[in-house]
């Protein structure tokens, strides 16, 4: 039996997605939560791995219970896990998949969306949830991120834009869209690809923040990425304000 | 030198607004701040009283430093108090004002909203900001309650909307808009008026709800409130998705 379902988390209070020995992660408190629901241990696979801090709105996985588990209809697994996991993870659907279904390697497309908010003063509903940066946003610093967006758009070697630490074959990935958007007192940027390295977007959003504020020029975008160089990207934003927005899969569930 | 500021809070680690010895509660937080912003105490006056969990999008209140303290242009307030407050409070808006003003008195207009969501599961991002009532909206169910909204626009006696501990003269108010609406996956309720008296949103709400779920009918209201008892009215909803939203002064500044 395997099941794939969506969570979503507030990332503030986990080192990450994925496991580590002592630490607090959301695979961690999941395969506890799984394994009080099915009274068994459960492989458990998910579609990316976010950093301490990042948050997901859709994020999927795959539950395999070992043999002699709890039969449990996919459609009874929200309310199944929600006693058991945390304030700050929930799973709010799920279906069975066949044994193919990989969470990971069968991603077609991603959204991430980060969310930047330029005042003096910080917002408490929004602490952790948002990068504020501290002043405000000046006349022309919008359009010229907008115009640094469409320079990501397409198929590029997106070295300049990578963290070290990550482990990737390939490091040229495909960017479908770019926008960068006010909505309420936030600018939202919005990005799909088919692919992201490690701290892919934060370097994008930092980049662009360089860009409104006039440290970098939008059309020097190319040339950093030509440039191969983490050292002429921008800043790296920080996790708070970065969501794993979406997944799409070849066959949608 | 009298200052009128606007703050916002997020309530859920706080008692309530008003000083109580041995709570945490925002005017003791607000009264440090100012203490270590002007260097003498400074008396504080807010322009209501919230609950416990309540939270604020624009609280008024006025701050009167003691003769001898530091003087501080009201536009540099916010930048001054940030560092003194708490994170789950921020001051973002200040400017002087006349003695005669009154941050209670001088009221002429407030509106609380109240968000709502129905859903089997908690969504983590909302924890504590709404009321989550746990299953699906049923058809017909948003009809009733925007229905029953309708009962409340106009000068009435709502003590059966008020808990015991309210301390006022007379329970007569007016309420100058009500309103239910979808927002995203919240319902939205929106009320405006001259005065609210104690628990009065929160019962307001409850009974909406009832009056959703078919417990209460809503062509009912006017008994109700005719009935002046609050036995006749529906449930207290919980102080997490309430907000004071806006107040309004005869004079806007």
């Amino acid at each position: 039996m395997k099941y794939a379902a969506y969570i979503r988390y507030v990332g503030t209070d986990f080192c990450g997605y994925q496991t580590q020995p002592d630490k607090r992660t959301v695979q961690g408190e999941l395969n506890k939560a799984a394994l009080a629901v099915f009274g068994v241990p459960c492989a458990i696979t998910g579609c990316s791995r976010t950093d301490s801090g990042v948050h997901a709105e859709m994020f999927c996985l795959t539950i395999e219970p070992q043999e002699g588990g709890n039969r449990i209809p996919a459609n009874k697994l929200p309310l199944a896990f929600a006693p058991f996991l945390p304030w700050d993870i929930s799973l709010y659907y799920a279906v069975e998949v066949e044994d193919c279904f990989h969470a990971r390697y069968s991603v077609i497309k991603k959204e991430y969306v980060y969310r930047l908010v330029y005042s003096p003063v910080e917002n408490p509903f929004q602490k952790n949830r948002v990068w504020t940066i501290r002043r405000h946003l000046r006349d022309g610093e919008l359009e010229r991120m907008q115009q640094a967006c469409a320079h990501f758009v397409g198929e590029h070697d997106f070295v300049s834009f990578m963290s070290a630490g990550g482990q990737v074959r390939s490091t040229v990935r495909t960017v479908y869209s770019a926008e960068m958007e006010c909505e309420g007192n936030a600018l939202v940027f919005r990005i799909t690809g088919n692919g992201f390295l490690y701290n892919m977007v934060r370097i994008i959003v930092g980049t662009l923040v360089d860009c409104g504020s006039g440290i970098m020029d939008p059309a020097d975008i190319p040339l950093v990425l030509a440039g191969k160089a983490r050292l002429r990207a921008g800043q790296t934003a920080p996790p708070d304000g970065l969501y794993l927005n979406r997944v799409w899969y070849e066959k949608p569930f």
